[in-house]
């Protein structure tokens, strides 16, 4: 009874964390994109933790936790409408599992689902129509995530593979779900205005650096909760050791990053620099139960070095990721996935097949269903606002208010 | 031992969110009102949490748990002055209570005090001189929010009815006990200058979004600590339930009040979705250990529902509530009291009419001593800053210095 | 096994708090200090986490819990390079320490470590060249404050004493190490341009008053994870009476620095209130175990008086610091590890000697090392920007981007 109330706290608290990754993350958005956009991304934000979460309750834990039969194929399974908790004489049954209650497993992946929509979020900013958008986040939170997410989490397919796929915290499950939609959403919706011109990629700058840092840390510490709380108990070694892996990790990734951008450019460039974190962060979590210090700083230094190819790789594709979602979650989230395979303790080469089975699988289900739900809202409510709205900003004619109305801007 | 050091952990974190949402309260208090007043608000707030801690130490806790004799009242009581710990052999008692210290039970009660005057200094500002309302937080917090708060957590007469009123973390108790000081403050004050021309209601918009939105997410990330931590201990049941009915408010109160503003007006108003936001969250309070995951999101929409018509009602009656306190704390405070006896484990026709009984002892009370207290200041140092000074902002006066003095600002 | 799993939870989430404090001081530097200057100070700050946590686990670690032999001198040691984990038969050995796993360890000194530069960083602002501080940084981070911390936390001489000296949570052994290498910082660098004329302080502005504000907050916060962790277990008494201390202490400091202010000039300062609140906090930070909540709130008030005494004579040393980081840090450092040889359970006089002499201690080493260090610094690549840099602001020169770019600004 005892162990129960230890390890549940610990399952809430970490619940609470991750909850204010949703603050990290709009503060992040926010800061690398322009004021004229402010109160659509925070409209954006607030719309997909609340929605999410109800969304979650209605169909999410249900297709996620279906609860497949043995023979079952695992691919999707569904195990009722809303929440079903268990009772034992008419009381909440404590039997559900020795580590936390049916509540506290429902929040704390409910907080979980609201997140891919988020990274999508930052992709698609200061362009994309909310209609769309709010249709595309009910779609993809309610539907798409929790259903891929039972292929390894919920005991599907992925799961009962000879060597069982492994990803931890969700560095595929979470941030390459989240990340393959962003790429296919910033390829359908095409760049901002202004972004390339003769091929070229132009600065942006964002218009909060504070409020981005600010972001990235409250990111790093909810990631106690998102890393931490996937122990799913509070086992002191499995736990301390993936708080350590996880920190040392973001600390290698932004380093790095920086260190490569200093050396190219003449700058000490910030916003890479935390974007090498944030790249860190995702990577590690495939793995951070698995991983020794030094394999963790290991991986987040490759992370801060992809980042920066990325970035550049996106660039010249001439796709327009204002926030660099698509570097962070996609790529150094199938990086961290690999990594699982190639270093730590499940290292070897039938580990890091079914590592490739899981990153593929995803990729399929992910770039399949965005591309058939955007490209029929692309044809039906069209995706993209008109040029004169995205050139006054959006805050203005969807919202009706400016983010910041007493300061003066530049023109 | 073991037991105890649990369940006091748990209590501490909460303590340490709870004291988190005066940041949540700042932020939000910053966000919606002009930046001409900023440093005004910075500093009630700041003024509110340190000397509410110390009048809390000084005379509140011993104001709020009295310990009144069985044959007493139960309706003002006074354990003596200043912190006395119980002691045996000479190192803190610890059978003091199965879940907690004495100095968490302190700290934890110590962080709620001090929200009454915050609720407060949202509702009047922009307008209110600093002096009177430092004198009524001093009188409010220190005497009155603990007096009253004893009728029913002190085991006063409203603990002792056949069918006791019953406000889990303090709807009543807490919220509508600021809301109802709230809604006096303003009637007395009269609106901000320009507020209302020719008895139509003119929008004020706030300054900074963002911040509003920050406040938002960081007093829901509070509420984990405000509404888990009322169940005085660890129970993973009963805590769990809790966060979920929380949450599941909160979304509910968010989503129903954007989408009467959407369907009403034609853009997407992220100001009400915030405040339907913290509708849900203050209504859910009174009975969030009771209601299943449904009822609370019925609870949730309600009050989103009421926040939209509630800040109708208070514009039309010519009440100028520049963040919306009233509508938050008082309306759905006082919805989220009687919803215990309409809905979830208690509900009956008794625990109605008990529910009803102590909303109209807290209106009462906060509705005679606010007045009091404030038509005393009124005549004898007046409430409000002059003409001049609340055109001039409060911040240049009051403060001598600007809280943006780099940005431009518009005239 | 239970027991473990408590403590080394409530150790992990006080570890996450601590983490957060990164973000609250970098919200008061950037707040109490110019615009220009934004980037430069997010740079910093986002270093000193990512480049201390690795330095910490490179040597700092060792260094600091050299586990010296008892006939050593107790000065310096040194564990070995990296983490080192103690295994059993090759897993964990979670007999390292009852009440917490060696990676918990690691990690919660590892958060305290970066803490020293960063009161450097504060006190450096808006003149300071990159590459000097950075390198400063590495050595004060990976070697001083670690050989210098042994001294006590690692069981080097100063524990050795027959009165060991006392410092709980590290007034002096985090505080004041960052302070003695501010002042000497601040000294060698010289004032920021404008700063004195013919010998008059002149006051600089902070840029954003929100912003220092939600850092205070969000340190307070930070300071239940300083403080509520160096229990080094979830003893309920001990940690509960720590936060009650540390609360109370904070609010005494700030409410008197506050009353003195504005019975000497005219206005409600709030800059000053902040200050206060943080010369509490660190100055309860050394007795935080040993104090009643009364001896608590004596100890704050005093740190609250000093500060502002001691920033009235700093200005009149014409010595410049922007966000009062000596005044702070150092002063209120001293004085509270003074306090507990004259108040609270463990005064006498014999105590008070051992205080006196681990201060001047760490005066010694801190003051010889950082002049050592800076001083190389200032001849071989300069500690300063130039003129024209300074003026322009750090931004522009060293980061190629402004913090704001949208805003227009005053000139």
């Amino acid at each position: 009874m005892n162990t129960l109330t230890t390890n549940n706290l610990w399952m809430m608290l970490c619940t609470a964390l991750v909850f204010l990754m949703h603050l990290g993350f709009t503060f992040l958005e926010i800061g690398l994109t322009r004021q004229k956009n402010t109160m659509n991304i925070l409209f954006k934000n607030i719309f997909i933790i609340t929605t999410g979460l109800l969304l979650y309750c209605l169909v999410g834990f249900s297709f996620m936790y279906p609860g497949f039969s043995k023979d079952a194929l695992g691919i999707i399974g569904f195990a009722g409408w809303g929440l079903q908790a268990p009772l034992a004489d008419g009381v909440l049954d404590l039997s559900y599992n020795e580590n936390y209650t049916y509540w506290t497993d429902f929040l704390f992946q409910g907080m979980f689902a609201a997140t891919a929509a988020t990274i999508v979020s930052g992709a698609v900013a200061e362009r994309m129509k909310l209609e769309p958008f709010i249709l595309f986040t009910i779609l993809y939170v309610g539907c798409i995530y929790p259903i891929a997410g039972s292929w390894k989490w919920g005991d599907g397919f992925l799961n009962r593979l000879e060597t069982p796929f492994y990803d931890f915290a969700g560095s595929t499950l979470v941030h390459s779900v989240g990340g393959w939609a962003a790429l296919v959403a910033v390829w359908l919706l095409g760049p901002r205005i202004g972004k390339f011109k003769n091929g070229k990629s132009m600065a942006i700058p964002g218009h909060n650096l504070p409020m981005a840092t600010a972001g990235v840390l409250l990111l790093w510490f909810g990631w106690f909760g998102f890393n931490g709380g996937s122990v799913l108990s509070a086992d002191p070694s499995k736990t301390s050791l993936t708080l350590v892996t996880t920190s040392l990790a973001a600390a290698s990734g932004g380093l790095v990053a920086f260190l490569i951008t200093t050396f190219r450019y003449k700058y000490y460039d910030l916003p890479m620099f935390l974007n090498g974190i944030l790249g860190g962060l995702v990577a590690i979590t495939a793995g951070a139960d698995v991983m020794s210090p030094s394999e963790a700083i290991a991986i987040g230094a490759v992370a801060g070095g992809l980042i920066v190819m990325a970035v550049l790789l996106i660039d010249s594709l001439q796709l327009d990721d204002p926030v660099g979602a698509i570097a962070v979650h996609l790529i150094c989230g199938v990086w961290g996935t690999l990594a699982v395979g190639i270093v730590g303790d499940l290292a070897s080469w039938k580990q890091f097949t079914s590592q490739l089975l899981g990153v593929a699988s995803y990729a399929l289900v992910c770039i399949v269903s965005s591309f058939a739900i955007l490209k029929l809202l692309k044809i039906v409510i069209g995706l993209r606002v008109s040029e004169k709205e995205e050139r006054e900003g959006l805050d203005k004619n969807e919202h009706g208010i400016n983010a910041y109305p007493e300061f003066r801007l530049n023109d």
